[in-house]
């Protein structure tokens, strides 16, 4: 690294470098793009990132990051309350708000059962889940989960979990993507669109 | 972009996706790893970047970015004095320390002479280094610009101004890279490199 324009320049490229992603170069780059506009760009990136640190936090109903206790889409009263989509993780939750096709409220788990990493319900936001159901008129919930072992592990648990409530539990459909070629689809993809095949 | 999380999140990401070699999925990553750590990297990466913007400058000798008047390497005594190394920009400085092949000290020009932009010597540092020729004892300046149009109409500007001291002006050797394959080689890279072949 750079050994010769300073700790903090160097602390800086240093810290950037370990962000996701990105690595000495990029970081270098960046450093030296936000050195060349220090009196804007640079100072004003700076107090945003120290105020989102400051102010940023989980919505205490969904779990949603946010800038006040309740997020704005728990707080939307244009939305439906009937529906909750729970979904691993607010990236997910961005990702769904982005397609623009749904519009109930949320729940983010913050990960995936594993009994590998010792990650139990509790560690889920699943209870919860529960009392939400109880609490708001919560007609279906759907299962937003990624489609990996530990997503249906989660998916199936809390699907169990809800039985008793009576509350209808959906889960997202799965089958070819969008633009995508069978040719370079995974068999198991290929397999679930074909039993999941429906009427032209 | 996450139309749900607060203006300020949102527009930290917008601000990261406008970064060099950054967009909006690689600033929605990162800007979510940092708030899933805001209490500790993201408000001391917050404090460290505001510090930069804050206190870096120019070395005013050789126009090296640093937190003090004078740069560490103009400041090291350990450092060859008789010898000026030209670089377009700081990132080449920084590319010749990794190098640690050059022990002299610098003088970073801050761009290219380019007729169709508008930038001319007096843009370039140029007078301050033919001034630090007249003032330091310098007896060799190595010009490590790029092997483009620009760096060599620059590289060819600097060694005429700088004929009547009587230095020794240098250019970077050209040739096959380290770790080059002839195959992927442009036609420019060997034919200079077959001009300038050495006995073995």
């Amino acid at each position: 690294m750079p050994p010769t324009s300073g700790d903090e320049i160097e602390t800086l490229i240093a810290t950037m470098a370990r962000l996701p992603g990105l690595g000495p170069r990029s970081a270098r780059r960046i450093v030296l793009h936000l050195i060349r506009r220090r009196a804007g760009q640079m100072a004003q990136l700076a107090a945003l990132m120290a105020s989102v640190a400051e102010h940023a936090r989980e919505c205490l109903v969904c779990g949603n990051i946010t800038q006040s206790d309740i997020c704005p889409i728990c707080e939307d009263p244009g939305r439906a309350t009937g529906e909750i989509c729970v979904v691993t993780d607010v990236a997910d939750l961005w990702a769904l708000e982005r397609g623009r096709a749904f519009h109930g409220r949320y729940h983010v788990l913050g990960g995936s059962l594993s009994a590998l990493d010792e990650i139990g319900p509790e560690d889920l936001r699943i209870p919860q889940l529960i009392a939400r159901i109880a609490e708001e008129k919560v007609t279906e919930v759907i299962l937003a989960l990624s489609a990996t072992v530990e997503g249906q592990t989660t998916a199936h648990y809390i699907a169990e979990a809800l039985a008793p409530t009576g509350v209808a539990v959906t889960g997202l459909a799965q089958g070819v993507p969008i633009g995508g070629e069978l040719d370079y689809l995974d068999d198991g993809t290929i397999t679930a669109a074909l039993r999941a095949r429906r009427q032209f």
